[in-house]
């Protein structure tokens, strides 16, 4: 099958069909998305090496494990956990100590024709979302995800910092709270996204002497931390989004003066995504810059990586 | 009167004694405590000049605004708010924008004959409380606060890095708790203090591998934070207590990818402090080490900075 690999270079290559192990479904890739992380990871986050792409909706083409589940067209949670460690048992899947990660730790990634996932990942897409939205569930339930960790109501006066593909999510997402939203990014057609859903937007530097009850840092680049932590009212909250090359560094003395809290924030459930695309809460599809063949990933790594690029797809 | 007084360097000196704004009481320190904070504070932390000393118990000497406070034995919070400011109206004054915080930001401090503080500071030590426990007021609210902000029970695991002033103070405090309490240090005189409330020790070295539920960081050294960080579980908490020169710096990855909290805790409500010494639940006396008179405050600071020291108080 064709794949995009890694392995110190970016190529697109003949390589294996992945095998499926005895609790997994395979799955033919419809659509996949490029997201921050895959750009990262080429550029050596994480050690990383293999196909990336964690991003995805596709058909079950094989599973004998379950075979109610093939034609199906699905998304799939992408950490695949071992159910055994202590993690796992104190209910917390998502940071197995052993678990593998699709596209980004130790499992073949969804920027190829076909991937592996057990059935337990796998959800159901509603016919009323297209592949074009699916694609963005996971991305989407990592934005959910913080409404999971921090309450926020009409009385909240919030800033996401970075107006690229995932702070936009969140805008999408925090916009329905009632909460007073704006966006700091530096690009006009992507705070032009925020606006019209009710947002205020800034620029960083009109946002320096500001104090928000909660900061979203969602800028994709490690030192955005920083600027984030200072945007923060004292006892306020900052939820962090951004992983990648060379960490950030948060200053631990403004937190404590200020007793301030940090939230990570990584992964979310699927099944709300799912329902907040079907439920027309959320039309992510907005954010498609533009689709790739498979063959032409490197151009499509290219564009994605473009300053003020928005999402690019792959399309097997 | 006399006075410890930094002005990049640290000396003994005469000094006028404070005038009482109109809503302030005067009040005659009867015993002082040398905090880490004091110690970072003429090593350069936030610019200082003038008179530290924030713990501090003493007798109210002149109150024209609130005759019945005088000749009361007092403790006194140690923010001065403006009460107007965005930060007071939303209820919190402590974090108020303008505040002065006794000995440590524009209010001269308790390594002193007096201070002044506002009547609405002062709480009165109850009769069962020594001198030699209610100096200690601050530094247990100041350990007390970190219950009112995380939950801690019989089910946690809970480890506190350093066996100092503090982190001696907050074993106290969460002993109670029934938590599986370890203190890390690395002082066999300290740590036996912590073994007989029941908790748990061990070397820095021992605890590379662990993953607690809740880590409460107390070493006094910004890169404290690093270790501290390292050893909280997914989903954890970390708790940071700590400020001074040269700030931490903590790996935003490691709080993303593990969906980590982190809690900045500063002050506490000093109420639960001095009821939790009235009632016997706390008796932070056993880390007293020595006293020294205010003119021999110099070599009382020496002694505070020595390695292994435990609280060094001043009688003025």
């Amino acid at each position: 099958m064709r794949a995009v690999v890694f392995d110190g270079a970016l190529r697109v290559d003949e390589i294996d069909e992945p095998e499926p192990d005895d609790d997994e479904a395979v799955i033919k890739v419809a659509l996949a998305g490029i997201c921050g992380t895959d750009l990262e990871l080429v550029r050596g986050y994480a050690d990383f090496r293999g196909v990336p792409g964690h991003e995805m909706v596709g058909v079950v083409e094989d599973c004998e494990t379950a075979p109610q589940w093939l034609g199906r067209r699905v998304v799939g949670e992408i950490n695949v956990s071992c159910g055994r460690c202590r993690t796992c048992r104190a209910n917390l899947p998502t940071h197995c100590e052993r678990r593998s990660v699709l596209g980004i730790r130790g499992k073949q990634g969804a920027f190829a024709n076909f991937i592996t996932l057990p059935v337990a990942n796998l959800h159901e897409v509603p016919p009323s979302v297209s592949d074009e939205a699916a694609v963005f569930t996971e991305p989407l339930a990592a934005a959910l995800q913080i409404l999971q960790q921090v309450e926020i109501d009409g009385r909240d006066d919030v800033a996401i910092f970075g107006d690229g593909r995932l702070g936009l999510l969140v805008a999408m997402v925090l916009a329905p709270t009632g909460c007073r939203l704006t966006v700091v990014g530096k690009h006009p057609h992507k705070l032009a996204i925020a606006q019209r859903l009710h947002a205020e937007t800034r620029l960083p530097e009109e946002v320096a002497q500001a104090r928000f009850d909660v900061v979203i840092e969602a800028t994709g680049r490690p030192e955005g931390a920083t600027a984030a932590l200072e945007a923060v009212r004292p006892r306020g909250v900052l939820v962090l989004k951004t992983t990648g090359v060379g960490s950030g560094a948060l200053d631990t003395n403004r937190i404590v003066v200020d007793e301030i809290e940090v939230i990570g924030s990584r992964c979310g459930a699927f099944e709300p995504a799912l329902e907040a695309m079907a439920d027309r809460i959320v039309d992510p599809t907005v954010l498609i810059e533009d689709t790739y063949a498979l063959d032409d990933a490197i151009a499509a790594f290219e564009h994605a990586r473009r300053r003020g690029a928005l999402k690019i797809l792959l399309r097997p």
